[in-house]
């Protein structure tokens, strides 16, 4: 069985959370609203994270499934807010919330879920001090993730990023939630607080690993298997860890330079000058560049794993940090 | 000394919490953004009722300090929602946050607030069983205030409000922070279960006595004092009390019911056409009859004190409770 099975088997099991979280409420539409992508079914990584971790430091991975569920609510409110601010019409071959119920609805759905979320950890059945840590740690993932949702959408309108404004960006929008899992189910699974600080370093670097994997098949991949348009990336002008290797290597007037600033966010260009555009990141080498600096964050995220004792559920883990690199083509 | 200028100094104390927690965070426009509004300076009737209430059930009003500050940042964060929902280009005299910094750092500035209420909230210093009520009703009441602004988006466009429809909205929209802000107050200062009901109900019935007074002086206050232009719930198409009063005793058809449809929520509708509109309403004896709805919550919401002993602080919450009538002309 491989990881994407064995993460659908995982995700079964917290299915009946979900539902049983946004089970009541009204009025009909933002209820409606607030379902729409939980319901339409995510990989649930998150809280699959989280349960493995609670298991492999000893614990009952079950006992982490409502701090999961949790935060897969939060990881969809923050979809739904995200796509607002990107404007994206479609999320898991379904219509975006705003698009199908407007703005205002969408931004209360996600206001919605995380208040859920919140009202499911006051709820969750662990010692008082864990409860006290796993509220902080939730909380402030949260903030951290608009502070990177922020910083990504500051980017987009600044030539001058480094590899570092870049990779503390994805620390923090792609990485924080899964940081939250892994540290979270490690609390609550008992772990020590070396495993719970390891455990958090493994998923920051895998969350890194992820992302940078997938700026790579968003240019070289299959959209159908990455569901999104090929150089779509391109056109909304995001900074990924490519074009700043392949901008960095040039100064403005460089006509590599210029020719990808001109085509990066720039809602006019064709198809043919996103497809040049791909074909100079290539020769350049700056898809190598993300690829080999994916393979290293997985390999530096599987050393973290040291933490744990030998078991199915390492296994899995060590897996994981392969399959964020083995996607999308 | 009047309550306006006991709800100012008692406000001041709640302010270096405010501060405190609004210290750090990057980047520097998403904290300004954070802090735009809690900056501006609020009356902060929240965590000020939630105090004095901790004092009046015999607790130290202190320690009921930062759940208050907690939910002052949530006020806000819906705040900023809700601006942008409704599209407000000014609060509290100052550029509405989408108005300043967009759309998109207004919907993570809300966001990062209500994170940042939650990591407040994991940190009250009170026994373990009074947190997880406390989170619990917390969470609960930012998912009835959303329930409560989506019933207001919706009914805009929905002809056949009903009274009750329209109180239930402002129980959920306007009354429920106010009714956690007492509640959790009278929970932190160690209130018996009964006092921590009736409390809520006084604010219940509190928040509805403001929200009708706020409809009433909307139309015949000082613009000044109340800070909205004559008439600007007549021009969003708000379906009030006072609206929903007078349409009811005619049908559609009759020149009153169409004349009032005419100009509600109409972006056409002239300063004469809004005039006109208030004029019929005052003719009909809707405007008596919703500020006399608003002296009955009033007496209602007084009743609820009776749980609680004569005290400086009994005191307060009943000269509050004149005040939700007594503002704003």
């Amino acid at each position: 069985m491989n990881i994407g099975e064995i993460l659908k088997i995982r995700a079964r099991d917290l299915e009946p959370y979900i539902v049983k979280y946004l089970k009541d409420g009204s009025p009909e539409n933002l209820l409606e609203a607030v379902r729409h992508y939980p319901r339409a079914g995510g990989k649930m990584m998150r809280p699959v994270v989280a349960m493995v971790v609670a298991d492999a430091v000893g614990g009952k991975g079950k006992e982490a499934a409502p701090f999961g569920a949790a935060l897969e609510l939060i990881h969809n409110f923050t979809l739904i807010h995200d796509d607002i601010i990107d404007d994206d019409e479609t999320r898991r071959g379904i219509p975006a919330v705003h698009v199908k119920w407007g703005v205002p609805t969408a931004i209360l759905a996600g206001d919605a879920l995380f208040a859920k979320a919140f009202e499911i950890l006051s709820d969750i059945d662990v010692p008082d001090d864990k409860l006290r840590r796993i509220l902080r740690l939730t909380s402030q993932s949260v903030w951290i993730l608009a502070e990177g949702q922020q910083l990504d959408i500051d980017f987009e309108n600044q030539s001058n990023i480094t590899l570092e404004n870049y990779l503390n960006m994805v620390e923090k929008k792609t990485s924080i939630l899964f940081a939250a899992a892994a540290a979270g189910g490690a609390i609550i699974g008992g772990g020590t607080d070396e495993q719970i600080s390891d455990l958090y370093d493994f998923a920051i670097l895998l969350g890194i690993a992820f992302q940078l994997w997938d700026d790579v098949i968003g240019l070289i991949g299959d959209p159908k298997k990455t569901g999104k348009p090929v150089g779509s990336d391109i056109r909304k002008g995001k900074r990924t860890a490519i074009v700043i290797h392949a901008m960095s290597r040039y100064g403005r007037g460089h006509p590599i330079y210029d020719m990808l600033a001109s085509v990066l966010g720039n809602p006019n260009a064709t198809d043919g000058d996103v497809n040049e555009a791909i074909e100079i990141l290539k020769k350049e080498g700056s898809i190598d560049y993300a690829t080999k600096m994916a393979k290293r964050y997985v390999l530096c995220a599987k050393d973290k794993l040291d933490c744990i004792p030998e078991s199915e559920h390492k296994d899995f883990l060590l897996a994981l940090a392969d399959f964020a690199i083995d996607r999308g083509y």
